[in-house]
């Protein structure tokens, strides 16, 4: 637990009159703040504000220049990394009741939000229009906090990450300045692109408070599929030979053995306890039948069970559900257990043998660890689910994340495919990029000088 | 014509050892690398080398910081804007004997290149393995002078622009280190993305040596179509709903009726002289055909004439000869006439407003002014056809210009949609993005304190 010399009286006073009851001292909330929701342990912070305006954020970013303390925007706290871990205290900027849709313009197939609102509160509110956001990092997480930390998943196969899915920011940089990244035109050559140097900084380099969204047409017809397969091998060249076709497929994700097991366990469900495939196709009636043939032609021919495949929605939800709680199912293996879930991101043609060499891994581990994956990109996760009192199972799960990364990194792949360096990646960064992390470096002492938006993430001290 | 005190002598003789008879000191080579295909003024550069490596450039990088000389990197030398105009002269650094293919991975769609390489024969290159290279800013750019201003054109409607377009960049930056800005995974959340802020930065913070791109597998599919409308309005129109509806268009290209008459002029063609939409589209046979009967359908609801479609090679080049030529067509308007392509891009939802309201501007001008546009994207060019000796054109020219960008911002658009601030659009720059430029600068100066890349670009002194 950080413990640290209480925040400066007149600091204190100022955040104070600036926030009222929206300051909060109490250890429940700065408990709140300081966890997240992987195996990091929780470092509270100082303090806690709600902010309701970009104007209350600049006098907060000033404040807390004048008295250096340091500032961590936090929007939904997944944090996977441990990315909003307050590693040296200071005050936690919640954005959540900054949660406002701004615009919405149906005729450019874009929006406007503010940084606390939520995907699935966003596609509520567009899904009369016929419109949707497609980025699902599966937690309902805020639309700041996925900017923030490039969050791609499922989807991400056909329509990009929050790298492609962003217009255009409203940031307060750490000097106190608001403003605006780009205009909203589709394109544009004007200058540096700060919309994307913001997007993936993780609050070191501004804070995102309001951020212009692309978004997609609701496609006409939706299919879903489900697919077993006897090898994990045949799985993984399905879905190599599904990309390297070319098929615009819009969702593919993998769970092995392991997880259709947790799955089964969680809820009560009877797949087969194989390797199993998860495609969703987007298209016109015509499109979506004829993705899924090709698609169901790969997998016989890789070995693939019955493919079970549908264009209703209730029976699209019924093939998908195993996938939904994948994460909790998993964790949910061992009682009390915490979840380690790891992140790297392969080329597609190393991914066969990338996922090959990781199961033999951890066919000889002691720990549980079931693969879930958004395969399509050459991203996916194994899951350790760890007991959190046991020194051992997390030197173990280290030195599997260790072999996994090393692995990844020879197949010039990245440490995080979506979750971000945070305070768990930041060797393996250097190990990815060498002399490029000088260059971020000289970017954070620029635009953050005196290093007190969120700082320790990112960059090793 | 640039006058400078001669390069110190000590500078020359390293030089000189470094590059042989690799350096160029004569005025012809000078002058060709001090002009652009735009109207402004030569400037020439006091010396010009062509480098053949990356290690060469790392060299030369830390000679010219040693004697402190500005070195402007160089590709195919378009620069529309400007870009490699060596406003405060040096050495201008030739990257187009950097021309080797380093790998292909049909595998993972994905090539490596050398920056000088050129799109053209990447795609001859290609072409045998079933993939291409989507971005077709017109000119046969070198990918390396693409990346360094965010390069776009025909295809970007539906494939993007250079920075959906590149995976990774070898980069060497002015302090005379060789980076590489990500791995080479489809996605990564490894970092502050150094790739995209290359991208776009003109040369201003590194030199980019190398170039992993992303490719597309060629379509089983393509088909063509140009239609005629009685109005500017109805032709727009047609695009617009074009995107609102989602019709995956791969093309889509406005000439108005001063183009199409100076293409018929130029090509010696008969098309109707009539505001003309020039369209592509790439699929399944069926889906193209999908596609072109739902445009077809909305350019007849808006006063479109015969829609001639077809699927066959070389009747789809025949129905886009007068696009090709277009850029020359205008400028051969008049003998010895110098053209200044403008390059507004504004949201789709403005767009019949922003072009018709130029229009009226232009049928008021005195100048020949063709427009011609990447409409699926809101970009589009008045390309104004000058006489080079007359001030009073220039000055018309100007103002016009500024009547067109006031107009895009006001609409919320950018002041260039794909060839880059340079030293044509400075001002806009500020008036488009304001406090944003503060940040840029402050990048600028962290990456490249003593301003010797490309100094004078971006940023107005």
């Amino acid at each position: 637990m950080h413990l640290r010399a209480a925040l400066p009286e007149t600091y204190l006073a100022a955040l104070q009159g600036l926030f009222g009851d929206r300051l909060h001292l109490g250890e429940a909330m700065r408990l709140q703040h300081g966890a997240s929701e992987s195996h990091f342990e929780a470092i509270l912070p100082d303090a806690v504000v709600f902010a309701r305006s970009t104007e209350e954020v600049v006098e907060l970013v000033k404040l807390c220049g004048a008295h250096d303390i340091p500032l961590i925007p936090f929007g939904a706290g997944t944090s996977i990394e441990g990315n909003t871990t307050p590693v040296r205290g200071g005050v936690t900027l919640d954005l959540s009741e900054m949660d406002a849709i701004l615009s919405i313009n149906p005729g450019d197939l874009d929006c406007t939000v503010q940084a606390g609102v939520r995907r699935e509160e966003l596609n509520a509110a567009l899904r009369h229009m016929g419109l949707f956001f497609p980025i699902d990092p599966g937690a309902n997480a805020t639309i700041g906090g996925m900017a923030a930390t490039r969050a791609s998943g499922t989807n991400a196969v056909r329509y990009g990450t929050m790298r492609e899915a962003v217009l255009s920011l409203r940031v307060v940089t750490p000097d106190g300045r608001d403003i605006r990244t780009s205009r909203r035109a589709r394109k544009s050559a004007a200058g540096y692109d700060l919309t994307r140097l913001m997007i993936g900084s993780e609050g070191t380099l501004g804070v995102i408070t309001e951020i212009t969204l692309r978004l997609q047409g609701i496609p006409e017809a939706i299919s879903a599929a489900v697919c077993s397969f006897e090898t994990l091998a045949g799985a993984v060249e399905t879905v190599v030979q599904t990309i390297q076709l070319g098929v615009p497929i819009a969702r593919v994700e993998i769970l092995d053995d392991v997880q259709m097991r947790a799955v089964n366990r969680w809820s009560k469900l009877d797949y087969p306890e194989l390797t199993t495939l998860f495609f969703e196709f987007h298209g016109t009636e015509g499109a979506v039948k004829e993705q899924a043939e090709t698609v169901a032609d790969l997998a016989a021919a890789n070995g693939g069970g019955e493919f079970q495949w549908s264009n209703l929605p209730e029976e699209r939800s019924k093939l998908w559900a195993a996938r939904h709680q994948a994460y909790y199912a998993a964790v949910g293996l061992r009682k009390g257990a915490v979840g380690w879930p790891t992140d790297v991101c392969v080329p597609i043609s190393r991914l066969a043998e990338c996922i090959a060499e990781t199961k033999m891994d951890l066919e000889a581990a002691s720990i549980p660890a079931p693969i879930l994956g958004h395969v399509g990109d050459g991203n996916f996760h194994v899951i350790f689910v760890l007991d959190p009192d046991s020194r051992e199972e997390a030197a173990e799960a280290e030195r599997l994340n260790r072999r996994l990364v090393e692995r990844a990194l020879a197949m010039d792949g990245t440490c995080t495919g979506e979750h971000g360096i945070g305070i768990g990646k930041q060797d393996w960064l250097v190990a990815e990029l060498g002399g490029a992390v000088d260059t971020m470096r000289l970017i954070k002492q620029a635009i953050d000088p005196h290093n007190l938006f969120n700082p320790g993430k990112i960059f090793a001290s």
